[in-house]
């Protein structure tokens, strides 16, 4: 059979930051590592040496599995710590809430309390009234608070909110969960090292995201302890994420963390990001930003007319369609000629 | 950050085909994907040109789904065409039976009836008196037949075999999953185009196999029909099994296919897998071969005191231990000089 | 073995209509079928009067199943007609949110939508943002409503907001489930036959309550034709609710048909409840209603330093410790008496 | 509306024990149950009681939760003490195999290896062979085995070997389940104390049957220690197994026990099955008697061209068509006088 290799080149999207490619030192990672044969899930040099690197990072009593993707993270990693009549206490703009197709509810068969969000955080005063419930048969017992860091509007819990956060789970025999798909922006932001803006606040289990900074495939869970994670690995193998060529995921992980190279791209896109928002305020008047600006995401209200003509020039997601607001993201190789030229099509567009 | 890159070098492994790594034809087809931004979740040009490169090989009304993993494939595949009050029959040696952790069940909520396999197959005789079950609410409803294709136990089924079950299966309103993680290996027996061996005699569902085979990771899930797979895009993103930056996978098969990659690996191995056992018939007469072999495993029984000599010298699993039966396996990048080292350590511990 | 049967008298509870017992005529009628051997799980005479009845009383193309309690009947009917990645919208008081321990999650698997209520109810304006969803394989796929009546709140949704709710949802490829926990208080408070104020109005699956209106146990879950039913049998047994000795629960539902007892006995306790309003209003001016009283609940604000007094001499509910609300329900056993001796003691520790 | 309550008369089933309906003396107990007012959901002085005599019977340590049915029991038990990755090992013949439509898998998620079984049991010979799993992600783990006292085929444990698998159990960390639908009938044939038989063998779980012996409807669910009925409460709610009437199944039981009814039933029934044997082998020669008669089942070889004939003379279910396999049961109300018109009617058909 004779494929035709498909030929096509495209502009930067500003769509998501999942849109980008591999950046060039994984890639290379995955080729150093292809090489012999190596026992299949896990048990070899690249992914203990990864496995090493990641106890190095988060505390010598962390414990971590690769799996495949985000949504398989945190579902594996919701699973590993509640039972079925627990509850999970989030925000209804949380990614397990609304764009993982259900996911959390099928696999951990708990009850998700979605609560209000504030600019995509959560706070301790909300979760106070399901304490009522603790020992109640009647009602899903909370378990678990599940927050995103950066959060899907792109904002950053401080390390003091997450603390307090945590320490209110804590007192009440709960446990916390961070969605870090885009931890590596949160980290850029609050120039901080990983550890201290997670376990160090006292969070439970990390989804620690590689894949929308420059991986092709891969991310972490990471458990604040062996017993958190006891039953981790049955539970991964169970809910389809333990990869057999392992090594491949390790491996981009070992070059991620190589020379920082994780915290590079991500400053690269927030960086972009906030260039991006000055160039819209100085070009666009048309464009309103939506959201404060403190990752890789800018949100902005456009003219509602205009709106779809812009998306047909370069397509990105509506966030809001009644109040016009769409989001706008930048990636680990988003250059400042990108956001010239993109910025440029969209005054084109804005100004006829 | 430091990484320390490990430096290893290891023999060829006879434990799995899954110990292998990437085919260079592979590796070089994820960089040429490698270049600006796309769409992600499979709205980019490799995955299309992939998905109507499946259709050209299955068939024009068959419908396909990218996943990571063979047991992602499975279960989405059984998910998709179930209720949780169905059972799925199969055999008590297949994958989804004993090397799952109890996905299926997990995910389907269906029960697995586990038959006694005949040379890793299963025969429709064995099925008749599950028709007793049908309407009667006590019972679960018999729904799908899984079959393995080559078998776990290395055998192949000829079209013959596949469509005697497919037309008992189609005949009682059931459908027929086939986990085809190593077809590639069954046709390279056969010497039959995929479509003749699978939709050609019934398949309903197929997971179609890539890693064992050459690939770094994805699966193909294909449907016979589009009524079949009406759930299927829902049900991938429920499992976690939607790649965000799918184009890799893509790009992957893309290789797979390019004349013909995927049968000349397949084609290799298996016949590494008759040269292994004409060399253990030649060279070591305390090993015994202990099931026909018909594409790339090579079941044996080893003495008993020194099996474990042997496994320390080279790792492989054990199949039976009462029987003393273990499994060695060839891939697509064994050599005859792999063989010939191999059989020649294994002979220097069996005459000591 | 000598068993000490317990001595004891109680006042009448008004913490909730499932304080009280069965009603005498429906203790008869367990009696009455109390006869001879018949055969077990429904195919007995009694069942297939009961299911008679139901046909006449909810249109001749619905199909009836009989389960043990209102949980039983609300997953069991949202199990049969939805798939794992659908989701469900409902109100933030809805039983199914609230007071069944996470039941609709791990049986249906889907996920549920909490929408703030207006006075317990639901309206279709705040479902149309989730039809953005439909399609796209990120989001749960909105498939069902689910509402209360009478409400959570002692509220009565009119005929009118039902058909706008199902018109709503029939228009975009979804059902309407309705847990009628109490339907026959809502039934005795709008005067209308319940057929017009369900299936009429275009609900799907109903959860018709008996229990908490003078059953010992047994609830009907009524689909509103057979397509809608085709899988409720192997659900029901799946989910544990087939009763063997279903002849009582069957003539129980005779019993609670003949002579429109259901009527009368939600009629009374309805009456009740608007009695002890007044007499509340009368006699208790530290006491004021919360809600308007539409069927056998009175949400009331007390006194917070009272509260505890009142409840520690006739337990019953808090509603919203913060606003200090409780509620008072009252049962088809309940008379006039009960009520006045229940604002009595009540007066008594509030003037105290 | 107006009622046509059922004029109906029956012969004797020999179908199945729960064909016959609620000993006297229980419906007398639901009858004095039923005044007043009492806290739903268990907090009532029957249940009080009722658990206080559990506790004298099975032990000070042991915790009992009262459900609805024998699957509700089964499931909800194994639900408590396992995780969605564990494997329940139990025979192929086992109620929760082929008779709960599935509800095991669904429920608890987890995996149900089928063994052969020899005349209905177990013996932990064949559980060794899945202690290899254990440890080992790919396979479920190895966590319950679950028996059936007096098995599906009215065959009896004896304790000793009840206690040589709970001790195999114990020794390698696992737990032991009984499905107890018939233990009193096994406890009739024993002539020992229900807690000899249970948990003085080291049963961990233990579904205790009511409904088959006497009860209109209830189980009760029976757990060795507060630690294995941790998650029990939660469980059962989700599982919609807790009754809001409480006290009527907690009425059931205490007259179940009052002056050891329990036991007369199941000895009667069983007295009962024996003197059907007996008739059988003296009246009707061309009827084989299938499976030793240690309870209250009869298994049979009828003549294959009459037992259509024979069946629709007076129902009863085929055991195994292909060997014309039938089983006979006897209830706690059985009759001499019923075996002798049953064996005449049978007699008359057979001989003619």
């Amino acid at each position: 059979m004779k494929i035709q290799w498909p030929h096509c080149s495209t502009h930067k999207s500003f769509a998501s930051d999942n849109n980008s490619g591999i950046h060039p030192a994984i890639l290379d990672a995955i080729q150093r590592a292809n090489h012999g044969h190596f026992v299949a899930y896990g048990d070899d040099p690249y992914t203990q040496e990864a496995l090493r690197v990641f106890k190095q990072i988060f505390g010598a009593s962390t414990e971590t599995f690769f799996v495949y993707n985000g949504t398989g993270a945190n579902v594996t990693g919701l699973s590993t710590i509640t039972k079925t009549f627990h509850s999970i206490l989030t925000t209804d703009t949380a990614h397990i809430v609304c764009d993982e197709c259900g996911s959390p509810e099928k696999m951990t068969g708990c009850s998700l309390k979605q609560l209000p969000n504030t600019l995509g955080k959560l706070s301790p005063r909300q979760l106070y009234r399901f304490l009522e419930y603790k020992g109640i048969e009647h009602h899903s017992q909370p378990k678990v608070v599940s927050i995103t860091q950066a959060t899907e509007l792109g904002t950053v819990y401080t390390p003091e909110e997450i603390k307090e956060i945590c320490d209110f789970a804590h007192q009440n025999n709960m446990y916390v969960h961070l969605d870090g798909a885009r931890i590596a922006n949160a980290a850029a932001t609050l120039h901080l090292p990983l550890k201290a803006m997670t376990m160090d606040c006292g969070v439970d289990v990390l989804s620690f995201g590689g894949t929308k900074n420059g991986m092709a495939y891969g991310e972490a869970l990471v458990f604040a302890s062996p017993d958190l994670a006891a039953d981790a690995l049955f539970v991964r193998k169970q809910h389809a994420q333990l990869a057999s060529k392992m090594r491949f995921i390790s491996a981009q992980f070992l070059a991620y963390f190589d020379q920082d190279l994780w915290l590079q791209n991500a400053t690269c896109a927030n960086r972009m990001a906030h260039y991006l928002k000055s160039a819209i305020q100085s070009q666009l008047p048309e464009v309103r930003i939506a959201k404060p600006v403190e990752s890789n995401a800018v949100f902005v209200y456009l003219p509602k007319n205009k709106a779809p003509l812009l998306q047909k020039e370069s397509f990105f997601y509506p966030w809001d369609q009644d109040s016009s607001e769409y989001r706008w993201m930048t990636s680990f190789d988003t250059t400042e000629q990108d956001i010239e030229e993109f910025v440029s099509r969209m005054k084109k567009i804005l100004s006829s």
